[in-house]
């Protein structure tokens, strides 16, 4: 399949498993050199000792094919006797490190610890685990997402693992964000003239997407890319598929559709991608001035992601920035 | 089983295998404040970041009855699905930690980096695992074993490992223990009155016993100990039952003889247990003025430990040290 001219390119935009998903999709649809994947790393922390980058690792395992796909995260055919033996030695065990996970937190720290990048380390671990697209973290400085709850302020992975996302949400803060630099590669393919599109995954708008758009510089090089900029709806007949998205724009007093998430992003966007289940809010989302397409979004097979991923490249080679034509 | 009056203690000297065998027979004679383990830390290395600490986890898993007996180190019912992953990651993978063996790797780790000592990491690790014995590492300064050998100096786990003791040894150098502390409790308890006796395990002379008593102070204190210094031979019927200990004696043109590991120690020991086998060999060491034991010490079962240990209690509240007496 080649949807995409020769030396055309897609800079996806994601978090975790939804991300993943697509980026997998496109991945499919794609040459190696076509595909670029940005990932969150707001989510990322030190566990053990550990360097852990969730959605990178994510992303990663997905592309490679060895994710758990019923788990949704991790390593497919995990097993856990480490987190046994930890949890007999009194070890923190409330974020679960799989035995195959776990070598790639001690790669990823032992490189880190002998002054490699995150984005070092990460090509790296994509190269060993044969991930031709090239991965992408959003940046090589730490950012980190705070919640803020009813409870006070707590790390991300402390809201979504340890809390399981229990508190109830009242904002966000990317700790970090107005110091790091997003990755020189990210900004300069959005100015790259070989961009055909840049797709927003269906990942949390809050704590995947956010912390990516908050990096400076790149709401300016989103404006600018003559690229259109698409994102697709993580939010399905009122619902996320996966994860706090919906919960989480109830706390904020937003109403859960797609809608909304198109609200949310504003002027950032060219295009949205929103289910058949919600075509009913196309016309609303258009009056945003915001192009809109309406196709089946729920990616459960292969199959599902492929298709998706071809709609979306068609979407972006077919559409042209309102503002970049005259 | 109470050989020892209550208020009298025991200080074995230990290195991996052989060592935490006999320390293991101790622990079935003595009640737990009773028995103190000081354990050599100059094969201790950093391995994928992680502090490794191979003889104090011998005798630790030894002492808690998880060690695996077959393969002579780590831990019983050991799986290996990380080493796998690390390999799938090109990482190294010639010291091979198992699944649960990395927990405690982890743990140790994660307590130094927070500021713990080695023994109190040591200490809280034994709590864990229901060793009530007191564990100490020889000290909490890093002292690193460095083989010569004719390929040059290498690092004793790269030597021991990696290697798998093939280059030829010339000597040893024990790097840092010019500057490193011996543990305050090894040093005090050799001063306390309370000791009945100081147990050389049948540990390698050269690489597990020599360092820690190439500590500053040690020796000395060992010298004034009112307590009978009693090591046993690692070496039977010409043969190490464990280890490199008799390929050394020849690379350093020793006789591999529990005479000669007699000859090694010299003036450090009043006493000397050697095997039915060397029986012979009672005489020479005896003209050196060392005081001998003979009896079985092979240690395969429980009970062989459990013997060996009793017959070297025994032997020490019998015994009177020469220079204390008068």
């Amino acid at each position: 399949m080649q949807l995409l001219p020769k030396g055309k390119k897609i800079l996806a935009l994601s978090g975790g498993v939804g991300g993943a998903k697509l980026a997998l999709g496109l991945s499919h649809c794609l040459s190696a050199h076509q595909l670029t994947v940005v990932t969150n790393t707001a989510d990322d922390f030190e566990h053990l000792g550990l360097s852990i980058s969730p959605d990178l690792d994510t992303v990663m395992y997905t592309l490679a094919g060895i994710n758990d796909q019923e788990r949704g995260w991790g390593i497919s055919g995990e097993s856990w006797t480490n987190l046994a033996a930890l949890e007999r030695l009194g070890g923190d065990t409330w974020f679960q490190l799989g035995d195959q996970d776990l070598a790639t937190h001690l790669i990823r720290t032992q490189l880190r610890t002998s002054g490699k990048s995150l984005s070092e380390a990460t090509a790296y671990l994509c190269r060993q685990l044969g991930v031709s697209a090239r991965v992408l973290p959003m940046s090589d400085d730490p950012v980190r997402t705070m919640v803020v709850t009813e409870r006070g302020e707590i790390g991300f992975q402390q809201y979504f693992v340890k809390e399981r996302c229990e508190p109830k949400v009242s904002g966000f803060r990317f700790a970090g964000v107005d110091v790091a630099a997003a990755h020189p590669e990210f900004l300069s393919l959005l100015r790259d003239e070989s961009l055909a599109g840049v797709v927003i995954c269906p990942s949390n708008p809050f704590v995947s997407v956010e912390p990516l758009l908050a990096l400076n510089g790149v709401r300016e090089a989103l404006s600018k890319c003559h690229a259109p900029i698409i994102a697709v709806s993580p939010i399905v007949g009122g619902r996320a598929i996966k994860g706090p998205t919906a919960k989480m724009m109830q706390e904020l007093s937003m109403p859960t559709s797609a809608t909304a998430v198109a609200k949310y992003y504003g002027d950032v966007l060219d295009c949205f991608v929103l289910d058949d289940a919600d075509a009913s809010e196309s016309y609303a989302i258009q009056a945003m001035g915001i192009d809109t397409l309406v196709t089946p979004t729920v990616m459960q097979s292969l199959q599902d992601r492929i298709e998706l991923a071809d709609q979306v490249i068609q979407y972006a080679t077919c559409f042209a920035r309102q503002d970049l034509v005259v």
